[in-house]
């Protein structure tokens, strides 16, 4: 039965439209919706809307909901439209007191708080791979800080690089990428419950009460802004997790092309790469392209999630239903590309054909800086080089990148100093991680 | 067993990332790809690589295949990576001759076949629901033809407008998104059959007899081409359903802000419009609001599936798998939400608000018009006009609109010249349809 | 002065930024919206709003703006708002009867038929183009036909291929762009004028008229759908020259690809890379990289075109004006863009380096194909090849592309129908051209 | 002359297209590079690669360059390719040590500091205009809490709500945004100076001195990795700005909502408002439609630049420069965009239509509230006043938004917090333009 059944039957064709596949996609909401769910009763309770033994009981059906859907018991109905009317309905069937579960608030808001706790979650999770993902390439960048090969601009040969180099730059970026995620952590952790249809209720809510009990930093306040920016917030997390796809794109398009045949500094392991159905001779790197892809596929997912919200006045629209989908994908999305692309730092390094890479005039540059060291005008110095570019002589590539020593450069890759930060973000990690571990503690104590 | 299997065994993480969801997408294609084999089958038999009996075992395997398929008895597992594995599979565990099958084509020109006829028969049928939507809007335009509305730019009140010039409008918007489908079943209607992995095969083989016996207007010729045209092709297509999708879009503002109830002109029925799990009151035009945000996720998977394609060099990659869903479920979204429009045009029409909405203001433009046509200039009728705005006297909305005759006023709004664009779309999708129908026919036909 | 100019000051901040561009974009509108200003008076005269001598006088008027704008002498300024404003402004300032000229239109319906105008000639342009680019690609095609490359999927070395099939794919590519852009030519081919500000005027105005007198194939009937449809045919246009910019960005990739150090099939001039203002020896493919980079700016241009359209209802818009910028931006890109690429086919051809990437392995799909010919079913001799890859021997590589002879193969590249479709492709083109030129030449001739 | 002139021409057609508009943008650059040359010849001084004498001749070359531009007198032409050679060239025209400058730098890690330079002070900048916006919405909230309009949900008229309510949620929406580009700032204080090409340079330069003259936070270390997040971080930057972009689409799109003849709480004045053409009575909230159009022009910028990210391997590219239009418009658009919006918060409000908007239907939650309070189950509530909708009455809207006392309700805004938030970030963007300035007195000071 509907929420909001009032003596008319929804034609069944716009039934199935405006529900999509919410009803699929709330599986991953269910858990977290259960908790939002107590707490709102816990107020309730606090302000004398349910009873003791009425708020226990509300509990004890929604860890019992919580289990079952762990069992894949607790079904979500096409005609339920959504989970937060299959977790009413569940209530309401078996307790007098599930039809109190929805006095002062709205569904509005229930999505609201559910989706910023998946978030929540699901971005910790995220931080935590993509650190891991950062510590595998400093363990690379360490083995590997001493094989030279060329490095490129515009695809050129353009000067001395290292395979430690490439690593350390990667692991940078990830980190990076993870003060960008807890960026967007730190907005999204305001709780919108008791906001209500946009404009609160009539009743004395202590909306503190349930930011605190679920975890939050804050309550988010303006009750119309905290419906105002459902989409709004959603974008801005999805920008966070396109960039860390823009990292895995990066690192997916540098291993195909040192692994092609004609460049061959690493290869790729068999066990990665599908074949043909036609050629006998194929192993393609199937798993990388798709990285680059499924990148455009989350940056299409934030464009739309920017154009839904965009035109819309205040107040919620049917429209934010539709940027679900496109926010939970983008999430699977890069928490898997994240465990693809370590998979494939298992590739080997084919030190020869890095050595055999390097011609004369990859030390072009270097022969014009030392002559710019004796007193020669840089620019003076590069046109002489340039016009004797014959007269290059190949040197030896381990020598040079070990000796550019200033900070970043090939000899000097501060592994140390991103360890550090490595460590510190984790830190944090594990301390919101603890805070939600006690937040989940509290729904399923009975006691 | 994977096509390619030879002595190793894919990582389990890359075989779910690279299969992703295409097992599920392939339920759309097993009917087109069993034909398409079929016609593949015909043409080895027809240069010797098959006997007789063997094409029609083939022809058998293939019947049943689709026969089990409609039942919801053909499994596509994710081990089977897609359809085409599936079906190759089927028919070597049943015949002998299924080895033969695959011989002379790939993967690649096997799915771009299937998804070319699913394209081509998707279309056709997104085209008579769209000339289907269009003469409900002439009947509509016929209908309200003498109800006046305030015409509006910028949303302000403009000059005089009715019902039927708006649905008229809506009707021939219609029609050029049929004459823009069309087109873009024009470029798809090529037959990449033969051209293998990109580059053809070393057989004698008849690509222009496989392209006639599945109903092609002709072969793709250049095999490299008919590889590259792969996410470019699906794109014009996209870019085609985006254009109904924009129609349909501003059909639901229009119809959202027609029945606001401030502005009340519309009514739209309760059976289609949710209501609120908070407040008793709300009806709400969800299904309106959700046509507009699908046309988001529409555009957005053009954007995808056009920047996939964009940094590609020639030949097959994977990346083009990941422009699968997108395309899918474009067609899907576009030909429900044509229906979903059509189940909205049982509005009713409040014509007293109509009227009632009717100010002086209305008539600036034409009292203006009427000093013009006694030679005043008409940039000092404007002015005289503007300088004395409260002058303006009310007119007879009626009278008004259906006095302006020239073509494509609310006075001639040309309906049967519409009717007649939409007979000869009809007719030229008839003809189609048919010849798809004999394609059909050919792949069932055991005698 | 502004034509709407009615006893208040627009303020200044409000100017700037309604205005924008504007001002500037119009120097590409002022030619058309001058003979569309003609044909609009010519139709004036015949329903009597104005004199023959009157007519007469708004022809010259309009022909000395052409001239001046031509001379870079008709200046349109921030304040004019747009190039109709400061055209108005001329001939009022002019000629008593540049009053006249506004009667019974809008700046609505003006600015759509100026950019279609404008649109129809540039898309003309842009065919030819295409074309002439496409003839250069056989002429390549012709002259390296017997120039085997490895060709690839996935980038991993695939099958014998030819430069001569990689042209010939591009020319293909480039002749259905042609189709693709004539099919938006068409559509956009409907004359909106007459459909004033989206409500039609209360004169009796002969829309046919001027759609004869400006070349249109028909009347854009319904006066709403008219200014409905701008940004929707825009994005139809855009998403046209996009297919063209994919065409050439894929062009580019292979180019590049084809011409790094490690693969060196191809070198391009020195005259086409421009180098590094640090490392002496650089010589980079800047302008193949912007080629793809420009591509993603059009697809971009295309959503945010799309998606200013997507949710508004019916009527003008002020959003609408900021897809201009856009539209004009795509045509000159790509116009560019085409000629750019024609340049680089200059590239030379080194046969040995071409020769020398040839592995046995490439040939693995041939000797399955022939185990095939031979009654070995394809997938036992797709295995038996697959598990005796070191068995494989190198082959002639021209022989084997010459030798793969059905349609499409690199045997077989069927330059002449391809060569057909050109010609008749251009015969269309100059036909519509023509037309035009008559149009322009009546718009002259003050005989 | 070209940096990197070595023996042929450029030809001019290629010359024209990769040199594009950045002749034109590299205006809002040059000051920036001119500051960040002097760090860098300060840096070489220290090194020992200039003397004393050379690096103050430097200084004041740069100096009179940054005068020179202020006056219009610096010409960066098209053959220029770009300010930074156009510098170089002064220099070097001017003083025999302006050869020297590019000693161990490249353009590639000099556009970057730059761009770096230009986006901390056009954000911080950004940032207190949004504060300022924020705090005109603080000052509307204050002066219309107590004026009710009806609260909407899918612009149905839902439960009351406020004119403060409204204009609070548009100041916490700012609030947040602020925060967004603060992270954003603090991504994008690394100085990437003396990265070079990617690969450093074979000097023993100090990067840590350059930084903190530059005023960065830190060097951003791995010399490869500083130019990977080239188009990266701009489009994190660019993200955070379509953040503030969406809130101010949100207020525009409320206001004309609010402002349309049918709902009439707000009127715009009539300076704000261009008329039209045509109609003679019109006058349009054409910039406010405006801001609407110019966000989806962000979001686009913000896609562009992440799609020429995606697909590239490390190293420079020349495709990132597309981007740098997409970069400065997109802060030109925000900048403006700011200021309109705060123009239009001169609108006067009509208290008598707003409390003429209130029909009994609006207060029928907190009826069904009221019921809750009282021990009926909400779920039994709901559905008795659903059932008896005609039984409503109307009450007092003013005393209902009122004793709405909860956080964040119509009675309770919570003023004073959002405007301590304020006043934080205020004395954080403070602390750091004082920094800035200071850099700059430095490059100044000639003592």
């Amino acid at each position: 039965m509907k929420l909001w059944a009032k003596g008319y039957e929804l034609d069944a064709l716009i039934e199935r439209y405006t529900v999509g596949e919410d009803y699929l996609l709330d599986k991953h909401l269910v858990h977290f919706d259960c908790i939002a769910s107590f707490a709102h009763a816990s107020m309730l309770h606090s302000i004398g809307i349910m009873t003791s033994t009425e708020k226990t009981q509300i509990q004890r059906g929604l860890n019992e909901i919580v289990s079952l859907h762990k069992n894949g018991e607790f079904s979500i109905e096409s005609h339920h439209e959504d989970c937060h009317t299959a977790i009413e309905n569940f209530l309401v069937n078996k307790l007098l007191v599930g039809k109190k579960i929805h006095t002062a608030r709205s569904r509005n808001d229930q999505v609201l708080t559910a989706l910023r706790l998946y978030q929540k979650v699901a971005l910790l999770e995220l931080m935590e791979a993509s650190l891991s993902l950062a510590e595998e390439f400093i363990v690379l960048a360490r083995r590997y800080q001493h094989v030279p090969i060329p490095g490129r601009t515009h695809m050129q040969l353009a000067m001395p690089s290292s395979i430690g180099l490439w690593a350390a730059a990667m692991a940078e970026s990830l980190v990076d990428d993870v003060a960008i995620l807890r960026s967007a952590f730190s907005l999204i952790d305001q709780c919108p419950l008791g906001s209500g249809a946009s404009y609160g209720v009539g009743l004395a809510i202590n909306r503190q009460m349930t930011s605190d009990l679920l975890g939050f930093g804050k309550v988010q306040n303006n009750v119309l802004y905290a419906n105002n920016s459902r989409a709004k917030f959603e974008a801005h997390v999805m920008s966070a997790l396109s960039q860390v796809m823009l990292s895995l794109s990066k690192v997916s398009a540098d291993i195909m092309f040192f692994s092609l045949p004609e460049v061959g500094y690493f290869k790729v392991s068999d066990e990665l790469c599908p074949g043909s159905s036609l050629m006998p001779q194929k192993k393609n790197p199937c798993a990388l392209e798709l990285v680059r892809a499924k990148t455009a596929t989350l940056c299409s997912n934030l464009m739309q999630t920017m154009e839904i919200a965009r035109p819309l006045p205040s107040g919620y629209h049917r429209d934010f239903q539709e940027t679900k989908a496109s926010l939970i994908n983008s999430f699977l999305i890069t928490q898997t590309s994240i465990l693809v692309i370590k998979r494939h730092l298992s590739f080997s390094v084919n030190e020869e054909r890095c050595l055999a890479a390097f011609t004369p005039q990859l030390f072009a540059t270097d022969v014009a800086l030392r002559h710019a060291r004796n007193e020669v005008p840089f620019r003076d110095a590069y046109k002489k080089v340039a016009s004797a570019l014959e007269d290059l002589k190949g040197e030896d590539p381990r020598e040079n990148i070990m000796s550019k020593r200033h900070l970043g450069a090939t000899g000097n890759l501060s592994l140390s100093g991103i360890e550090l930060n490595i460590a510190s973000e984790l830190r944090w990690i594990s301390e919101q991680q603890e805070a939600w571990t006690k937040v989940e503690a509290w729904f399923y104590d009975l006691s």
